[in-house]
Parts: structure tokens; C-alpha cells; sequence
């Protein structure tokens, strides 16, 4: 007779998953052990071998270009007291929290972003030395409803620096962002540069004081691209209620030519806070231009980037081959955040890579390398006795510094090894028989084209 | 007036985390966020640079190799419904399980482990080619009362093949193990090999059949090194009951020299399930043989791993300079963990590292490189209006392979950034005054000897 998990060399002895005996086991628990379904949650992702190779290789790319400009590496915990994540996300983004209470009774909840942790560590260790430079590349967790491109668990990537003010921490940001878009090959790119003081200062400047006015303007011309200027118009007059006087405003802002900043400084001569804005904008640029990195910055004064935590420079990149992919790389200044534990306050920039978009990117433009596996050489079994012969050629493969494994399945028919090494991607397969044995040779066999070369184990890596 | 946080600017206007604005604030709230303390979850930890440098190198090392050998990286959520982890870790293990509800009502919990999501995605994914070589590196959590060395969240470094019987696999996975320990320079190391049916065939032979029995018999002659044999043998006798048949029985399996799977093979004569797992045990000793591995392995029936999920051969590793720090690297075979779903059963072995353990190991022995930061020259910042020039300075340093940052702090004293040079341990600081600008040159002290050399920007790259 056989239990339910299909077990029958155990009957009467120890269950094979250490539950008890068998016949100790109450027939409940086999029931519910033997129907369960292997299944994910929604919004979740398995990352197979070919996704995961190409997206480590990217991640790789991204990481060493922020090592090269002096960003270490930070990791924190996945959950949180929930308390030192409220407040920082808005009532929306609050609801979407993984939140729940753990088996000590403490009300805890899944990292929602990577900022909000940094924040909560430079608040502990008031000793690190300042500027802080750090990457951080983690997922994190939000109830959204699932849907495409969007998930419920994701990565994010962040650089920030934590402690200095300015347009050189700003240039600093947005060269490395540069550099890793460069070195993962995405080609032609726009960084779209605005500062947040410019609607803010548009806003006073309509005498709009009111939280939610404001927001339902500012996401009502964030549409501009989408629906054309004559209907921002119409729902700013329908929707928020704008004047003549208001409208009129808000037409001269949008009539500044993009990247124009000399026309935004006259057009907001008369908003101070305004004003005030484009001239840390323009000190940005003036940088830029002078360390040889505004060639692909481009100021533009429509980018809002929500009214959260920013309170200076804000920016979000474009793929000049692929608009609709949306922003694959944002930031922006947020000078306070770190005082919101009531410790020292610091000023602070940052850059976060949208992981997800950029590797759909480099899948649309052809520049990923998809493989299954990273083995180059899988080498063949001619028979159960030369399997020593088989791990020992792997072995000198690999010190000759070639990705080598030996085929490990049941059967030594070499039809079934080719078929293994044919899908998996593996570009050779490497085969000794007894006569080659003898010679001290193997044979090398290309998958793509067939040829096959005798070699010795040394010529085998010269040749790959 | 001040509002909690300590902002003016916005006062009547939009409060910068973007909750409403200032005069619609309940006092609550910004009282709330006021009084939020930054702090960290027990059993929890942050990874600081200096931390996460060295581990993050350490995990590179170790993925170099298992990639070498063939295996691939998966990625699996950090949440999974719960009933997919039940029945597996036994009951105290599910006590440890972060479950809760989600949003949407679904019983869920975190990974616990990194063997059942592999069995899942083999479950789910009917497809993948066989045997399927798969590392997987990754955060699990358990509720464990947090101490020494014991963590709530913690990382697991796993590979495992999918589908491959016999010791052809035992030995491959043994081989990465070997490689891995090898890389990171643990120097001298024992694997201690053991079959479980070596514990199950003298178990048989005592004719104790209860789980509970078992399961103490194995965890008292577990302490077999630190009590002692006439000790083991007592409690054998007082707390499971056995009799002068029983406790001869145990004896002589005490008896057998560690390594001497001969004499192993003669005293499990008359239990034939011990015989068969000797047998097993010993044609993978023999292949690791042939295969030119079998130095650093030792036969050592007294290794147990629990009575969990293992079905065949069982290793632990302890390093010989310190054999206190536990095993480091342990696993063994697994037939059957994937038809836990109802899926197709594949046989399957693994091997997981303890990462934690590794790196205290590799901290005590000395080998590890401590830095806080990757940056190997600091730019430094003349003043304001060279601040272009260190950006300069600093691009071509990078063009050239150099690890480089530009001092980003708020004052330029050449004080205040030989002081951050030397907190960050960054070991050289590169200056260049305007008389050195008009000649083309840098002069680069090393921090260490204090010592300063006039070159060209191309020439600092050889001279690091």
C-alpha cells in the first residue's frame, strides 16, 4: 500500500519528510500535504536561469559603474517596525504596505522603498562619515493591484548622497546615472531636468494654496504629452476651477520653448520662489556644461515627479528609442528627509534606476545575451568507467579558466547528452573515447556549426 | 513658528512630505512623525559599507564557481502562500514561519528556506531540461529567539541538481563545495561524509521504530564529541530506555574508526539497510577517488543533519583552524523533495553554505579585505571655481580603470577633505592647485606614507 505522498518503503517506519511514523501520521495532515498545489502569488516572479543570468549581468554593469564613482554598497532588513515607515509614503502609497504583526506582537511591515531605510540608517549611526554615498539594490514589496510591467515585488536600485548641498553633488548624481545608462548600451538618451521649486513658485503664482488643487494641477499638465495643451486648459478651467488670470499664467508656462532656461527666468521674473528654482537650475547646468556632461541634459520645466518628499533638482530619462517605455531612470533633490526620525538634518540627492523597464529595454534593442546556463563546455560521459576521465577534463578546463560541467543524468547515450548540452545553450560539448583517451586528446565538438577539432585539454581553452 | 518637524518655509502652504498642507495638518500626525525613533527590528541588521564590501565580495567569489561548474542562479519571491511551506520543516519549524494575511485575504509567509521554492519552480516549470544545476543566494527569515550569531533574516547560499542519481552528482556537488572553500582561502578544511541510511539501518537494528525514539537516540549520539562515549551510552540507557543488546549495538558503532568504511561495511553486515548505504557511501568514495577529490572528504558515521528530508548520502564541513565556528558547508541527497507538490519526482543533491559562518571564519583567519569604501583616489576640490577641473580629473581617472570620486562635501578646506580621505580609509588624494593646472599635472599623496608625486592624470592610473 502506498501513503499518499506515493510512498510505500517507509510504511510503518518514519515518514520520509520527518512528520512521525506512518501509521502515526492522522490521515488529515497526508490529505493536506498530498493536495497541495505548487503555485506563486500574483504580482510574484520566478527568476529562471535566462532571466536571471542576463539580469545579474546588467545589475553587474550598474553596480560596477557606481563602485567606479565611489558609491559603496548598503543593505537593510525586508521588514520594518511599521511606525518608521508611516508618514512617508502618503495615505495611497501607505495602503499598499505589507503590513502585519509578527509573532512577538510587534507591528511590522515589508520595505516598501530603499530610501526611507536610508533615511532611518544615517539617523542611528550619526558617526558616518559625511558626504555618504551608497547604492542599494533590493527588492521591495507593494500591494498593488498586479498588472503589466507592474508587480508586486520588484526591484529597486538606488545611489544616493547624504550631506552635501549644492550643484556639485548634483552633477555628481546625474554623471553616474549617465554612465551606467552608457555602459549598459541603451544608446540615445535624454535626462529631462526640472526643479521642483518651479511649480511650486507657478502654483503660489496662481494663488493656489490648497494641497489637493495643487496636485490636480500639477497631474493635470503632466498629461501635456498625452492630451495636448488646449485640454490641459479646458480641464484646469473645468476640473481646478483656474481663471482667465490663471489660465493665462499657466499658457505662458507652457509656451516656454523646452530647455529654454533664459526664457523660464524672464517668464518667472515676478514668482520669486520661482526664480529662485531656475537659478539653482541654471548653477546645475552652468557645471554640467563646464565638467563636459550636458550634452544629453535638457531642461524641462513640465517634469513633476509628484509632490513628494523633492524639495530641489528633479529629474526622469527618457530612451530616445523607446518614449513609451516611460522613465527608466529618476531622482531628484530631497534635502530634510533624514530629519524625519528628529535627527541631524541632511541635505541629499538620488538616482533610482527602474530595473524592470531598463531590462525590458535592452531585451526590445537586442544589446541582452540570453543564455540558459554559463557552460561553455559540457563535457560528454563515453561510459559509466570514464566517468573519472570526464571530471577530470572539466576540472583542467576550469583551471584553464573555461565554464565546464560534466553531464550528469542517467543515461551515457550520447544522443540524450547532446540533446541536454543543445537545450541549454551550450555552445560545446567535449567527448573522449578510450582511443582517445590513450592519445591523451578529446574531441571538441561546435553545437552551431558541427565542426569538430581533436584537441588536447590545454587547446581546449585557446580555442573558446 | 516651527512646525514639529522643524520646517518654516512651507507654513501655510503644502507640508514637504506631501501629506496636505501645513494649516490642515492634524496636530496628531505631525506629532506622530515627530516622535517616530529610527530603529532596527531585533535579529535584524543593516550591512554597512565596510560589512557589505567584504561580503558582497566574498559572494562574488563563491558565484564565480558555482558558475564555473555549470550552475545557474534562480530567483524565487520572498513570499509564498503558506500552505506551499507547510509540512515541510516540521512542526517546530512552522512555528518560526513569518505568516500573516495579505491585503487580499491570502495566507501568506515568507521563504523559510531556498530547497522548497527550488521544488515549487520544478513543480510549476514541467519543462526544464534536466538535471537542473541551480544556485540560489538569498535572504530567509524565521522567527527564532535572536542571539550569538543567530539572526531572524539571515542569507542562504544554495545549489542543488535536479535530476541526477547517483554519485556522478555526489561528487560534482562535493567538487563546487571543495572549489568554493578553496577560493576563499579558508585554508585546511574537513568534509564529513555520511549515508542516512547508515542511521536508519542501526536504528532498524535496535528495532526502534517510534519517531520521537529515533530521533533521541540520533540527537544523543550527536553529542558524542563534546559529553563523550561512557556519557552518550548513560543517557542511551536512562532517557530512551535501550537494553544491554541495544547499548552493545551502539557501542560497537562507536567503535568503528572514524574514515574506515571497511570496517564499517563488516560491523553493518547483518542490517541490510546500514549495508546498502555503506555500499552507496563508498562508490562515491571510490569516484571521488578516480576523480582526484577524495583528499578533504572523510567518512564519519556519527554526522546526522536531523531527521529531516535527507534520503542518501549527508556532509558537514568544519574548518580545521576552527573546528568550533560549526560546519560551514553541509547538504546531501534529497530523491523525492520535489513529488512533494504531486509533480514528478526527480532524485536531487545539494549543498548549502553558511554564509555567516564564512565570513566570521574568514574575519578570524585574517583573509578578508575591510574597506568602507570602493573609491581608491579622492579628487580633491581646490575651490569652487575648479570645481569643473576635479570633475575632469576624476572622469579621466575612471576612463582609465581608476575607482575616483570628487570630494562632494559643503566646505573646500583641504583640511576638512584630507580628514574624509582618511575616515572612509580612501588611500590616495589627488590635488591640483591653478599652478599645476597651467602645467598639466596632479599631485597624488598616498595616505598611508604620506608621500607626494607630481604626475600627469595618465601617469596616476599606472602608479595605483
Amino acid at each position: 500500500m502506498k501513503c499518499r505522498l506515493g510512498f510505500t518503503e517507509n510504511q510503518g517506519k518514519i515518514c520520509r519528510f520527518g512528520i512521525g511514523t506512518c501509521s502515526d501520521l492522522p490521515q488529515k495532515l497526508c490529505g493536506v500535504m498530498a493536495k497541495i498545489q505548487a503555485r506563486i502569488l500574483k504580482g510574484f516572479r520566478d527568476y529562471l536561469p535566462e532571466d536571471m543570468l542576463a539580469r545579474r549581468a546588467m545589475l553587474a554593469s550598474v553596480e560596477a559603474v557606481f563602485r567606479k564613482f565611489g558609491f559603496a554598497p548598503l543593505d537593510t532588513p525586508a521588514l520594518e517596525y511599521t511606525d518608521v515607515l508611516l508618514g512617508k509614503y502618503g495615505e495611497e502609497g501607505e495602503k499598499l504596505l505589507y503590513r502585519f504583526e509578527d509573532n512577538g506582537g510587534r507591528d511590522v511591515a515589508l520595505r516598501y522603498d530603499l530610501t526611507v531605510p536610508l533615511a532611518r540608517v544615517v539617523a542611528m549611526n550619526g558617526n558616518l562619515p559625511m558626504p555618504f554615498k551608497r547604492y542599494h539594490i533590493a527588492p521591495v514589496w507593494r500591494a498593488e493591484k498586479p498588472g503589466r510591467g507592474r508587480f508586486r515585488e520588484f526591484s529597486q536600485c538606488d545611489a544616493d548622497i547624504i550631506g552635501a548641498p549644492g550643484s556639485a553633488a548634483e552633477v555628481d548624481i546625474l554623471s553616474v546615472g549617465m554612465a551606467i545608462l552608457d555602459a549598459l548600451d541603451v544608446k540615445e538618451f535624454t535626462i529631462h531636468v526640472n526643479h521642483r521649486g518651479v511649480f511650486d513658485g507657478l502654483l503660489d503664482g496662481l494663488e493656489l494654496y490648497e494641497f489637493e488643487k495643487r496636485a490636480h494641477v500639477v497631474r493635470t499638465i503632466d498629461k501635456l504629452d498625452k492630451i495636448g495643451r488646449e485640454k490641459v486648459l479646458h480641464l484646469l478651467s473645468e476640473e481646478v476651477g483656474l481663471d482667465s488670470t490663471g489660465l493665462e499664467i499657466i499658457s505662458g508656462f507652457l509656451d516656454i520653448p523646452s530647455g529654454d532656461i533664459d526664457a523660464a527666468e524672464s517668464f518667472f521674473a515676478s514668482m520669486p520662489k520661482a526664480s529662485e528654482a531656475i537659478a539653482a537650475l541654471k548653477a546645475t547646468f552652468n557645471l554640467a556644461e563646464q565638467a563636459g556632461i550636458a550634452s544629453r541634459l535638457k531642461a524641462n520645466f513640465a517634469v513633476a515627479r509628484g509632490l513628494d518628499y523633492y524639495t530641489g533638482l528633479i529629474y526622469e530619462t527618457t530612451l530616445n528609442a523607446l518614449p513609451d517605455i516611460g522613465s527608466v531612470m529618476s531622482g531628484g533633490r530631497y534635502d530634510g528627509i533624514t530629519d524625519m526620525f528628529g535627527a541631524q538634518a541632511h541635505p541629499a540627492v538620488g538616482i533610482s534606476l527602474g530595473v524592470d523597464r531598463l531590462f525590458a529595454a535592452l531585451k526590445e534593442l537586442g544589446t541582452l545575451q540570453l543564455a540558459s546556463t554559463p557552460t561553455q563546455v559540457l563535457v560528454a560521459v563515453f561510459n559509466e568507467d570514464h566517468l573519472s576521465d570526464s571530471f577530470q577534463i572539466a576540472q583542467k578546463l576550469r583551471d584553464a579558466g573555461v565554464h565546464a560541467e560534466v553531464f550528469l543524468g542517467a543515461s551515457y547515450r550520447l544522443k540524450k547528452q547532446f540533446r541536454y548540452a543543445d537545450r541549454m545553450g551550450i555552445p560545446y560539448i567535449a567527448i573522449q573515447g578510450p582511443d582517445e583517451r590513450d592519445e591523451g586528446i578529446v574531441t571538441l565538438r561546435c553545437l552551431k556549426d558541427g565542426q569538430e577539432k581533436k584537441l588536447s585539454v590545454d587547446q581546449i581553452a585557446n580555442e573558446i
